[in-house]
């Protein structure tokens, strides 16, 4: 059946069912440097460049809200406190398209996390708005945890606890990426990580990526916190809608 | 404050700020001829040949959701019972952009149907969703209480009880037209009624409505029970959005 | 005790504890011509001129909030359709200031007008919002039902019905009304009725209402429909909140 | 679209749009001496001195409602208990013009207290109640987490988490708290802290904050604790309304 | 505006606007000796010897309704579980008069405790139930907090958190208790706290409260406990609605 959720996560992808997501709701972590510091012209400049979809705060939804207003727009869910249906409601009124969520798996995980993150499924599901999670295992800095086999579990668990999209970490080449997502039964996005400074890097994982099945990426401070945002979006772009090379991408960082 | 009534409303509209709606929805009064006895068919030519937005019934929305998924969607409430709020909820639900509502106005109107327009726009406000509010003088049978004046008095009403678009009537000319529409707080959109089988005509009207301040149409009839649904909406293009003569329009259905 | 009945209620009087309420609420009846036709320009000159409030719809202050946010607001509920929750918690969302409501009443009056103010008084109670009663012996059109008596009774009918103010008629002069106001235990707003074109006697009747205990008026035609509604303002203020006589009053208007 | 929230939001500010607000809800966490100990009584010198609003108790409202009807108020809702749906009932039910709750932000803060206030943000906005977020980095007496950067990222993410207003720390000296305002995408009002005994000292600092782009202050005990509150808003009027220097608001202390 | 919680207040006082409250809640903290034994009996003697209300359980209150029913009843919501609205409710209900509940305030309280007396208050007054706090320095056990000051500062935050009516500990003396008392902005009723053996030395207490503007009493087991509750009553009586001395109130105990 087609149901809201397929309506609004359509809004998420572009035609060819691929999305250049920006992830910037970093500020609710006290993000505030390089492009994060500038939000808006950030986000025109994301936008004009080709971004599908931007993950970010239900306070900049509101703020640039006509900025926002012909791209996806997923927002932040990991703070929500006891209930979330207040967060839920005011994401539905204002017209976002898409939840997210962290949870963090695994033994050396948090097992709330997990609960809160299934919870906020149910009551996203029952308002018809998709929610995306985010897996991952042990925690952020747990590194020694970011094993391929680890991500696939963690991955899985998402699905199993409601995700709508994956957003998965790329497992550093395309074999144990293939591997990883293997059985993973809900559409795959990469997530980016911090800064690495090194975008054909950062390109290189997002082919491998999406020549291996994923369907787009949210990527942050790889983009953001890079110099010329709107190059990297367009370098993207060329891997990700259009079919083409690392090195394709790389040229429009020149 | 940017709101999500603002957000949905601008999914009804291209990035011009105008719009082509297709009035869609007649099957909900018993039509089933022409293209409204194909209805997919009809509304995948109608979206292919450039219409921006779709008002249908929320049983389309979910038959026919992924060919509407990359279109304004709106949705008509004209039969609801007792309490509107299950159908606004499952709107919202689904995804719709906008409501839409017919008033009865003027001393031979159907006062019911005026506090009925009033009642669900509260209600769509509370859930974020817009309300296109479609004020006819008398009844549609009552010819003679279509007047300029009637029409502007109902087009002034529709804005009053909660309208954040007014479905209007054309008044036939240009001059009676602006006239009509003078202190029309809310933006407007021509409606086409019955099929007239005279496309000139029709085109004429469009383009009278849209020199004199309209922001689209939401026509049906003209269109889908026309033999070439698509070429009709090419046509009015050329003036809604391309800024086109009627002859310039007329082109499009040769 | 204190209440948001009691803060609200503050926000539509001058610290003098009186008020000059221009009724602007015509709309929803219809009416489209003179100062009503182009709503927020008379809005903003009334304002400049000195009304303490504005009785209008709640679509009206949503379109024009920015220009009425710093006087009182009331908005018409005259036409609520079954249960008037959702108009009620409208209007407190968007910081209404009073509700109002007509009721028609006598032998002659529709009982149901009268039982649908004291419905839509408990449940503007419940959640803090004053709201004023207009009581009409009969009907508007029924004349020979406006005699001082029927006033009275009609103003005693508003009061326990739940009025936290009566928007009554003048009764015609200030014996009368004298009168017609004892034990009236709300207080008194006047109104005006139909636009007389001769100021001097409706600035007359607005002079004997205060007179006799009148806390302010709440007229419109006679306002809006005159051809320098802001001169009217200031020569009936010149009554209300200046104590001068009626001549003092036609000053402002040569 | 104009919506409760401004309408509100502009009860807390004067016609140009800067605000002198008395912070006054200390009593909650049992200050009672000096202008505390006598609360309607500082109240009454405040709103004669030129407050233009007032953040209080709840209780304060009721208590004191005919001394505050013509001012705006906010109230603190930093103690809410589980739900905060009563609380914000309540405020909208007396007429309350803004809620107001601390986030303890940074590596040293309480995650709960930015959890509490992005849930009740989103409580306040289903009710049209704008929402002051005052974020302190680590604590009050984690004075070493107070440094210009993390007084930035505490601002940043007081917008991130809803706040309508952010009642900021100012850092010092106007270089730094331009710095620390860039991008900080909500209107701001500088809070005052412990009393200094030194009114020079908090009339530079207004004088800092407002130049570079704060929208008023919320000032407590530096007012209230004074021995003449009056003159001290007085003072403080002269830079804030008045565009006048620290030498030409000391004046007003003589 | 005179409410609900003014009507329902007023039963819990003496024409003369003094109350003496027979506390009598003990039994849910386990209490069943002396007078609290034999419950009914010993409530039937303190209503005829002159108790103007009972502070006690909705048990107490069902059981022994036709007991209670020309007395104003307060009950105990001490422990309450969550959200304390089916409390509330059937406090309504039953037509209980008045709600109570401790706060533990000051550096050793418990701030939870203060968070459910604000969240009960927000509940109680939407439902026009008025509310008794009883604000504890610390803990009843922790002495050494309940300074004169500390009994201040509680009282003080009593009122701030939504109190009608502030149970507060007497100081010791009317000196340190009219300082006390200073700037307290709600009705104080003094406490009796554990059964001290010495009438004469609770009477000087009462006697020093009232005397120093307290409105009443509402002491338990100095009475309850007593050998013959009905002559502590009637003594009390003396003072509170005689305005008599210690001297004359100790006559009724011989």
């Amino acid at each position: 059946m087609f149901t809201g959720i397929d309506r609004r996560m359509s809004r998420m992808f572009a035609k060819d069912g691929k999305s250049l997501t920006l992830a910037f709701d970093h500020g609710i972590d006290g993000y505030h440097t390089e492009g994060m510091a500038t939000p808006e012209k950030t986000l025109r400049e994301a936008i004009a460049a080709g971004a599908d979809a931007i993950l970010t705060s239900t306070a900049q939804m509101l703020a640039f809200g006509d900025t926002l207003k012909n791209v996806g727009v997923a927002v932040n869910m990991d703070w929500f406190y006891g209930d979330p249906t207040p967060l839920v409601k005011q994401a539905m009124n204002l017209g976002v398209d898409m939840g997210k969520i962290i949870a963090f798996t695994g033994p050396e995980g948090i097992p709330d996390s997990i609960r809160k993150a299934q919870h906020l499924s149910a009551i996203c599901r029952d308002y018809g708005l998709p929610l995306m999670v985010e897996p991952i295992p042990g925690s952020f800095d747990n590194k020694a945890q970011h094993t391929p086999e680890n991500i696939a579990m963690a991955a899985r668990m998402a699905c199993e606890i409601g995700a709508d999209v994956v957003k998965m970490q790329y497992t550093g080449d395309r074999e144990s990426f293939k591997e990883a997502t293997t059985g993973i039964f809900q559409p795959i996005i990469v997530l980016g990580g911090p800064n690495r400074g090194d975008i054909r890097a950062v390109l290189t994982d997002v082919h491998g990526a999406i020549a291996e099945g994923a369907v787009g990426i949210a990527i942050g401070r790889n983009i953001w916190a890079h110099k010329t945002p709107a190059k990297v979006i367009a370098a993207m772009n060329v891997i990700i809608h259009g079919g083409g090379s690392v090195d394709d991408a790389m040229k429009e960082l020149n």
